[in-house]
């Protein structure tokens, strides 16, 4: 089994605010985060396929393919957008990074196959900072 | 002759469009950073101060001092914020990271004195990306 | 299941130096590492958390409440100090990279109650150089 | 159980063809990679052993024998060459990266017992470039 | 006066052979650098433009199209090319990164008033590694 | 004129204490880094070397001959070892980023010449973290 990675980013603004709350706790809670007038990062994102390496190519997936998919399924639609009001997978949910990566699982796990026969999706790796940063392995994981 | 650098970081969010131009106009000119509904970056600051090391401490400036001093005069009023919208230095102004340099520049040029005799402002260089980056040295430049 | 991950930095000096061996032993075992004058790294320190997001906030942990936790308990006590000489919880134990991931583990697994509910410590990761890192994953690791 | 990682690098060059197909086909399958003049890249190398830490040294592994072993038995046989020309364990593969993590497992897992006795091979992680890399977790993996 | 950067990437092989000496002089002077095999390198390439921003956009330049120029006039001769034997610009000199460099600036002086008219090339920097690294500022420098 | 560079890094322990001034004034001036005990960095050094490419080799200065007299006459004598007790060169100065490199700089000039006809030292930049750094351009600069 070997685990293949491709990195892509994006740059987007958010903000973390739970619209059931009033504004006084939103602030408590998320602090600066809560802005009105949002924020923004350059976000870092990794896909993870594992497979067996086909003989013919040497590959699990062509990575040529696989950061083609992440940019049209993931980044052009959260690229230089607001992920609370442009981005239609995230309306109704929380814009943290932990929700961000749940979304992109559940779009490439889907589009995987079209890409890849032996390919499986292993993880989505997003940066929000240098410092922060979360990794999701899918609904069931080991 | 000394130069001296210290490195801070603010997340903000901001758009590129001219109010004076139509809609149509700023999107031909900015590209997707004219989002009405704007984006984001991770920022990257770096302050570089020259002048010759004092001999009883061996520093052109305390670099604690200097840290303290560009998170009091730029990353508070800069961090978590809408560049176009909450920062009153920024009004009126294209919110490009040429002219965010700018700023920063005169802030600071003006507060350097309350932390070291020896040290002059040397330069601005902030990275909006770790690929697009400006620097800047000041109203003169050799 | 989400990781989440925050990283901190402190500064330290150690030698590597197992008291009832000779000098001699010493130096051949642990080479320059165990010159008795110290020597010192920027160790970076990433902390791993665990579990599923609260729908209220989309957070595992809120970042900044782990931050504050991982510098009051940890580099407070480390940064700016020897790991041999200055650090109550080393004492009696060689200061390698993998024993203060052990102890890092030990501190931090005790009080990460105090800030989630949801979230289980998964993973220290130190890097004491960019290319020399351990990671520990607790007493019963899968 | 704690994870030691060390980084290595080298630089070579090499192409993707399979001598099978025509130039048409590899040209379609792999792209500019396929170039017959060759091009190349900065490799990073990291590998880990997992294993309990020696009381005496504090060590799982020493991380001066790991490195020494590394550039003996991957480095010097790789950096500065071309992959798909000059590397006899290459000989008949592909000269993928997921390939190249697989012969480097298994030149370093009959090599690691010369240099630590608690130590196992636990993965090879191999970037050809910052955005692409590999993992490798050996021929059984949990 | 404001400095503007874009940092773009390529991957190439090349060696360092003096076509004029013999084969052991070249090995002498070059070491493993004149493998007749080739090696290769990850190369980072950083274009900086000066001039006053524009009042209209805050731009000394349009990143989008400096980025757009280098990937044209530089990256696409360049990437996944032998430097020695696929550059028509690289033919009858010795390919290394620093007559690279100015060539690229040769290039990109006579290409760059297409894109800005108060920005001036101000410098080419080029990573051969993250260790080895050049920049030219062109035929007059202060 | 082209620029050369080449980084090289050691890590060693160190203390910012003026014996002049009590301990209380060097707490005060110094804050942590004044620990008696020391603390320590990963320092990052890059030597900038400028000149002419030499036609026969396009080589303003060999690297690998830069990188040996850098590691010979600078790491050596500092890496793995106590900036203020074990560096002849430092004796009776504050160990200070600056005045580091106005030493490593005093060294290097020296030497220069010895590998190098077209070359003349240029800088020397030394990383103490990160995010704190200082730049030398030797005693007479532009």
């Amino acid at each position: 089994m070997v685990h293949v990675s491709r990195k892509e980013h994006f740059n987007a603004a958010h903000k973390l605010y739970n619209p059931v709350w009033s504004r006084e706790k939103n602030e408590e809670v998320f602090g600066p985060c809560a802005n009105e007038n949002w924020h923004g990062h350059n976000f870092e994102l990794i896909v993870t396929v594992k497979g067996l390496p086909d003989p013919d190519t040497g590959f699990v997936v062509d990575l040529k393919k696989l950061s083609r998919l992440i940019r049209q399924e993931i980044c052009e639609k959260v690229d230089h957008r607001n992920l609370n009001v442009d981005v239609p997978f995230m309306a109704g949910k929380m814009a943290s990074t932990e929700n961000l990566a749940i979304e992109f699982w559940n779009i490439l796990a889907a589009k995987l196959p079209s890409i890849t026969r032996v390919g499986k999706l292993h993880s989505i790796k997003l940066y929000e900072t240098p410092r922060n940063f979360v990794e999701y392995f899918g609904p069931q994981t080991a």
